[in-house]
């Protein structure tokens, strides 16, 4: 198929820079150096191919994306990033084989782990970003108590979310710095052979972690594209012009297939004027006829993703292969 | 099922301010002269409520939401209040027997009406927002091309959205009375028994169309909840809170389940500091626990929806239906 004949808006992952991106970031963080973030793309395909670039080790955010990991045949050694009061649904998944861990960083959740079935946990730290995580004070304390509960540790994990995104690689080294001796701090009263941290924006300049939990770096955004990290942008939403005036065109797709929050997006061949539920307004670099297509470069790449059923990975004007967008939503799969 | 036991995030409808909002805009807009919007809430259910309340003419904004209105049963008279470049599929819902109208605004869009075998169309006219609509000088010459194409001019529509979110009436009064003069122009060469336009923010104030084609008054959010209407906040998100610090609490649910163009959501019972993918950190106005559940009033309605697999219909703590929300996504049903 080729891509005009794709019904819009669609996802389009192109496979080009998508595999120079795999490659990049596999070449400097070889295998279980890297622990993939899957929430930047919620797609099994493309989790694949990170396996083909030899990481076997996987990050999510949600009990949902965890238990189609596993289901996929990719739970090798999976870790939920992010702290859950009942963790049995994660228990379920342990017991069908799938290696499972989990962030904890209070006693509630340490004992909806143990309670949950879950083998093994990281203690989460607080380094600076004002979300999850413990004093790193209390690392060691809650490490004794998980061990009591007959918890595994594994180690400490900690993002640096308030740095992976400054501009300046200055201040993103520094910042990573001063975040990651937090974390080593804690890391010695945990023990355990794991440090995880870091993100795209940290992937090359974060040396106190054991793995990164970088996602974003295989599809990107606009926002990551600012910083001048080795990452092409490798995915866009392709639109279909459906309105021309003296001015502007309009293309149909809008607040409903792009994450909102970093701002608007960037259309190419165009400047943006705003996006509605199911529009973008712009004015085209060139003259614009209705039935045209556009490419749209999302701002953020996760809630942009979110929002669609399946992205098709292309290649020129050919569509190569249809993912589907697997991993979304929260309840049971 | 109560409330507690859901898992979360969770996309909430209160039962008792949704009926009240569709019985209120049912007393002003009885009948026909509500056309209702679909995109508001994707979710043949609650327009199965719109139907309950007398309304069975009904807005959308994709070629998706057409297909699974007409699925439905409700393709008793859809209007596809976009343009669109190829209608092929709208003329297979027409020829099973939905009542099928597109919006047209160029002749590219007419003659892909007919090419597409959709036998009415409504004159879309460019009302004074900078995005689809002909200028209104054009409609009429717009109007004989599609009736040589063999297509039924039902009349005019035309989205006076640069006004609709102002937040003096007297604007949206005045705003709204500039832009409808342009499309009563407009009608006046197009001829045809339909004026549509409007929204929820102008329901009451649009004296010229013959219906309007409101959405968001069913659910509401909090830009629109800013305008003093007589529609209440029926939709919530419903998160678990996950971690507490000292001033700071974080539960689970982020940009992936709120749509985020209008800014941030509001939290209940506290005071939102920021969202990321899967978390809002905010500071509680009583100390939170790990467990609690809050709910979060999204800023914009449309594209909060669209990220939500279901909704439950709920009353009091009891679950009362759960609904799909059946209408997201674009390519064919």
């Amino acid at each position: 198929m080729m891509i005009d004949e794709l019904p819009t808006p669609a996802l389009l992952f192109e496979r080009a820079p998508l595999e120079a991106n795999l490659k990049a970031m596999a070449d400097v963080l070889p295998g279980a150096k890297l622990r993939p973030h899957i929430k930047a793309h919620k797609c099994s395909e493309l989790a694949r191919r990170q396996v083909a670039r030899g990481h076997e080790t996987f990050c999510c955010a949600t009990i949902r994306e965890m238990e189609v990991m596993a289901a996929s045949g990719l739970g090798e050694d999976l870790l939920l990033a992010n702290e859950v009061v009942d963790a049995r649904r994660l228990g379920v998944l342990s017991t069908g084989g799938a290696r499972i861990t989990v962030a904890v960083d209070s006693d509630d959740t340490v004992d909806a782990a143990a309670a949950g079935g879950v083998p093994e946990v990281l203690i989460d730290v607080n380094v600076g970003l004002p979300r999850c995580g413990c004093p790193p004070e209390d690392a060691g304390r809650l490490a004794d108590r998980a061990r009591r509960a007959g918890l595994e540790v594994r180690g400490v994990m900690g993002y640096e979310g308030h740095i992976v995104g400054l501009a300046s690689r200055e201040e993103r080294e520094s910042g990573c710095s001063e975040s990651m001796e937090k974390l080593v701090a804690a890391h010695r009263d945990v023990g355990g052979d794991v440090i995880s941290a870091g993100g795209t924006g940290t992937f090359d300049c974060n040396g106190w972690a054991t793995e990164s939990q970088a996602g974003s770096y295989a599809l990107m955004d606009t926002a990551y594209a600012k910083l001048g990290l080795p990452f092409e942008q490798a995915v866009f939403v392709l639109a279909t012009v459906v309105s021309v005036s003296a001015t502007l065109a309009v293309a149909a797709c809008g607040l409903e297939s792009l994450g909102m929050d970093h701002g608007n997006p960037e259309v190419m061949g165009g400047k943006l004027w705003f996006c509605s539920d199911e529009h973008v307004t712009f004015a085209p670099s060139s003259p614009a006829r209705v039935g045209d297509r556009i490419r749209i470069v999302p701002a953020h790449v996760d809630p942009t993703i979110a929002y669609h059923e399946r992205a098709y990975l292309v290649e020129g004007e050919t569509v190569v292969e249809e993912w589907p967008i697997d991993m979304r939503g929260w309840g049971p799969a």
